[in-house]
């Protein structure tokens, strides 16, 4: 067909009798042998990880499945009240949210130091480059990604716990280091105790182990489905949605500006 | 405040410096400690499984992942390439596809499961369950779902495979036996070749390891989560969504009725 | 191209400096000569209305719009909140909740309606038909559609002015006249005032101006995406989705089943 | 309760027997007196439309409805064709891709208008302004958002059409002026004819009506909801989602990179 580009993808293919995925064979190389979190590190990375990354990959993304009553999680529980014959939506209307402000700023995070040290780049000064980076930010009154959160004020427990699993499976990088030291730089020159978040630590590490920054939000978006199933089903059994948006709309008044009729 | 009930989750909460995730600290229990694959047991089970039911529930969520250019695939591409600020949308699109036809499927088949065999039932005769599951469906001219495949019409090497790994991390129970007897008498009856495919399989397997028939669609949508997400990157390097979407354009010929003007 | 099967769609071809949808020259006879809801008849029906149809349309496409804080305006709100660069995403949150509980509920009415008194019946005893739909369903312990309503118990004020409109647009028939019967003998049965709903209304005033009964929800799904960027809007503005997620997090508590380990 | 703040919203609100939407009576004052085009305005603008406005919005909503197999047409089809019992989801499936790059291209549009003529500008001199627009992009390297079209390389006749509509309805102002100023500048430097195109042309009368860039994507959403409608009950009646997927996966050819086992 003269006028079809040849188009290609290296993921996977479907043929009568075998599946190939990446290079392997899905039902004799994979299925059975490998852990989810080894496939995750597969699909996105295009080799096959140690049991290490493997393990480093599984704790990315436990880390964000549940975190209370999210919105993603409200949102999965309203939605499936409303329509329960479509799971698969709720969990959409749960993922939907997963953007600039709250999952997605590990994107921000892994880019600003994907700028500030390049890939390739052979600079060995992370102090320099945390100051410059710090100050070029607060210069141009730029939040600085992946430091300081909401409820965790007095630090993110669970970036600390990141960076451990990360030194045990001999992941954690330059990249990690960096992020720390911007912290640090932070909290002086904003007067404010701002330490590495759970999005910043992701995008720390999942920098040092490779992945683009553009992916980052991989490790959320497959955790929070997770979250939302639960909320679904919890739903299930004991229904609040119900409870709860009528909660919302008690809570809020209507006041309309006056009407030119 | 006396008009608010008391609303209720047993699933998470974020304190001031801890986690709580099924009654586990989250930091100090989970995170480096369990596979993702765990946490989806305990999510959706509300206890820890053991090894091998995590091995099993690694093998459910790894099957789907890829099978090629399906929907799901073609629709996070084509919503990425017009929306690539927001990919949490692209993978929405993705799994909104997860419908009655294609992955959500293995609801069906385990709704069947279970009304046959309900699950305080002591009822050991498998093969009579069977017959009268494919008898009772056929007279009404219903599908018989988790059995029969598109493209794998010899035979889903997936479920086989998925069968295989059952039994070596011994959730293999009465669930799967019977969707194999259900899948040999259909056969037979229909005079086609219909062997139990991936959703069934999974269906039973779920059903064996105590997944209720609700949710078994949970293993598709993070398969499929996953699945979007390698498209998308693969979209980002070697762009084809244009392509694609200009190929159907070119495939789909205009005809009108006759208008009324 | 010899495998290609001749696809074919009959709403629309866009050519170099032409555009046609239903036989209609976009620009020369569409664009600024009809109104929106005139399109909808048009491509929803495939013949261009009458303005009084049209006008009805455009109350089933208002009557939905707002409701205060619903779920979906809810959603739409928290969505944005956390993705305010994608406010595609929260519109789209904001519709998945359309579903069989809520808003999709004018498919089972008007299914309902079509079952009992097909398109093409002759059959012109209304209150024999309205009685054996209300016993069967009763006697099935089914659920009525399109009668009562959980805020106006007193009647839906919104489902009597779509009646009005319907009889003053001409479109109103023999499937409004059966919706009201049902809801009459059902208040007798059920012991419960039991007035025609707002999408009971709208389920039989479509059927009677021709709409099928699976597009039924259009109406809903079209004046919701309005009120969805309303939502979206007013929170650019006056933002509340913060306070109402922390509203519905101090109003859940969480009580984990104890763990086992 | 003194820690809730007060929330207030003044778009709409329901009560038992009546419903309020920005200050008017729902029943008696919206529902059978003004279209639904003017419905649009109220909700977004917060005061009621004359006619001649209300039909330019009519206008604006109507032009993106339909564009042939569109990305979103495409999309909504094959979610459908998956998951036939939720068309709410193929409709969010089809409107996800509504994003920087295709229908949200106008808000880039607005923006740039606003703030090279900010609203409360005296500035009369619309040449300098248009000529300053496109240097300094230029200048910068970045596109020149609402002009061009990739089909309609000659001009894009909706674009043309709805300036004539803004002219009748006396909504034509000082920002189509500019855009279209801006086009033909852009003409001459860039070397390649540039007329202003749809989302170009949506954008300026947006502004010009009052309406803020960040909602002009508004016509756009509600629009091809009814596009998407509209192909999705063309797929009840004359399937062709199967063949285009059938299509796409034979037109992508698999190609792995060597898998490291």
């Amino acid at each position: 067909m003269a006028d079809t580009p040849k188009l290609v993808s290296s993921l996977g293919r479907a043929e009568l009798d075998k599946i190939f995925v990446r290079g392997y064979d899905l039902n004799k190389e994979l299925l059975g042998k490998i852990s989810f979190a080894q496939m995750v590190y597969l699909m996105l990375e295009g080799r096959m990880p140690t049991a290490e990354e493997g393990r480093m990959v599984d704790t990315m993304l436990i880390v964000l499945v549940d975190h209370g009553m999210t919105t993603g999680a409200a949102a999965a529980r309203m939605t499936f009240h409303s329509a329960p014959e479509a799971i698969q939506g709720a969990v959409a209307a749960a993922i939907l949210g997963a953007g600039s402000v709250h999952l997605g700023s590990s994107e921000h995070c892994a880019k600003m130091l994907n700028d500030a040290l390049p890939k390739d780049s052979k600079d060995t000064d992370l102090d320099a480059i945390a100051l410059k980076t710090v100050e070029k930010r607060l210069a141009n009154n730029q939040l600085i990604p992946g430091i300081g959160h909401g409820i965790h004020t007095g630090g993110d427990p669970r970036a600390e716990r990141l960076f451990e699993v990360a030194q045990e499976t001999k992941v954690y990088g330059r990249y990690c280091e960096l992020l720390r030291k911007i912290g640090k730089i932070a909290d002086g020159k904003v007067g404010k105790h701002l330490p590495v978040n759970v999005t910043g630590a992701i995008a720390a590490i999942a920098s040092d182990m490779g992945f683009r920054w553009q992916i980052t939000r991989a490790f959320a978006l497959i955790g929070r489905v997770l979250g939302a199933l639960g909320h679904i089903q919890e739903e299930m059994d004991e229904p609040i949605a119900d409870e709860l948006i009528a909660l919302v709309q008690r809570s809020v008044a209507y006041e309309a500006a006056d009407a030119d009729s």
